[in-house]
């Protein structure tokens, strides 16, 4: 699906130059493997109305809803992730909900933008798979080349206004000892899901299945791993499509916004 | 087993206190809860001519053998874990070995000692324990008022001369959750063991029933909970007693070496 972009010209892109080739029409489809070193966002875009809601849940849910910028009411720019970032036009794909239905997947958001919207951006795994993976340690679903696992558990969120439901999180499959340092290197990314919430014992969190996930692909799991459960960025998602608020907006699966942060950066150690 | 100390003065003495109470035989047997905040340490004393062996042991080897300190030859004296620090008189027991068997408990070393004997101080586990236990951890052993259970491993040391034999680990079981808090807070400690080694799948480090230590006393395993695995200071013993080195001296069970450090400033973060 890359247009007038090779591969190689996507694992060399900045931020910013990969914010300007979604832009100019030069690249869609999945932001995944662009402009490697680069932090990525989870879109959500409401109301403000319900925004300030939105916000408190966030506030009570920080493991799986990291806010690493959010808007104004009606400005489309959050300087802070990058001078030129404007969410109308800087994703390669949108979905617009209406009452929790899905009813358009515009490809930018010039004509849908209003001066009551409010947008989040919430960190994402795919900054710590970075620092797993430069570590040595083998991501399995980077390693099959599919989409993380992912699993509604039992474990209820904060609720805040009308958001409400369970934490989703994603599994990654790991050797005990690898599972010990994979532990040491998230903590160190506090803004992006940070340490796992859950290690082993799947059913303990309401998982019955782990080779049938909720969302994304199964994975191998070999003889003698553990799972390991870390907070997921589609939790706000999930409760966003379960509160049926009137009107919101997300990115498209996979087609997330990419920032002028780097994924080092947020390490705090 | 106090003689002319309460519990309470135990619970309130300095490292420097604790020394000065234990030379002047004003308290003997365990030295755990003793002088709390302050760095305890294993003591291994060997002759010169194998100190250099144990020596590049212990470096090999860092995680089951954190070396905290250790003597110029024949001097019985480590400033720099406390100024009037006397390795012959400030353990409340001893054990002496030739040729690898137990010939003498003594009560110090003062008849003992010798030109040639290098002493080494090896951190040990109390120190994070403490860590664990201000977090609002439960410390299994330390709930039950047991000595930590232990285990020879599968897991080989790196060998250096005549000394070498499997990693001894300690085992503490935790709930998932608490098990990723346990990983953060030891990793602060790398000088006393650090990280564990292990969590769950005792059977892929050898460890065939968790009910039956091969050291110290079984634990309570909750449903649904982790055993944890961090790699012991009972290790050097161990290899030191296959080694059946002609002369060597440790600590009795328990009667450790108070030092002056403050368990606190061991964290390196």
């Amino acid at each position: 699906m890359l247009e007038q972009s090779t591969r190689s010209e996507r694992g060399s892109m900045t931020g910013e130059e990969a914010r300007r080739a979604v832009r100019e029409g030069r690249l869609s489809c999945q932001t995944s493997s662009l402009a490697p070193g680069y932090v990525q966002g989870n879109l959500v875009v409401l109301p403000q109305d319900i925004a300030g809601d939105f916000l408190r849940f966030c506030q009570r849910n920080p493991k799986p809803c990291p806010i690493i910028g959010m808007t104004e009411p009606g400005d489309p720019h959050i300087p802070d992730l990058g001078v030129d970032l404007d969410l109308r036009t800087d994703l390669p794909g949108y979905r617009v909900w209406r009452d929790g239905e899905l009813v358009e997947e515009p490809g930018d958001l010039l004509s849908h933008w209003r001066d009551d919207l409010v947008g989040f951006v919430i960190g994402c795994s795919f900054s710590f798979e970075e620092a797993l993976l430069a570590d040595g340690l083998e991501v399995r679903n980077v390693a099959e080349g599919v989409n993380v696992s992912m699993f509604r558990t039992s474990i209820p969120c904060a609720p805040a206004g009308p958001f409400a439901g369970p934490v989703v999180v994603t599994m990654r499959p790991f050797s005990p000892a690898d599972a010990i340092r994979a532990i040491q290197i998230t903590s160190r990314f506090p803004s992006v899901h940070g340490a796992p919430i859950h290690i082993g014992q799947p059913e303990q969190i309401g998982i019955r299945d782990l080779s049938k996930p909720d969302y994304g692909d199964p994975v191998a799991i070999r003889d003698g791993e553990l799972p390991v459960f870390w907070a997921c960025g589609v939790t706000p998602q999930a409760v966003i499509a379960a509160a049926r608020p009137p009107f919101a907006i997300t990115h498209a699966p996979g087609a997330m916004l990419v920032t002028d942060l780097k994924n080092s950066r947020l390490s705090i150690l």
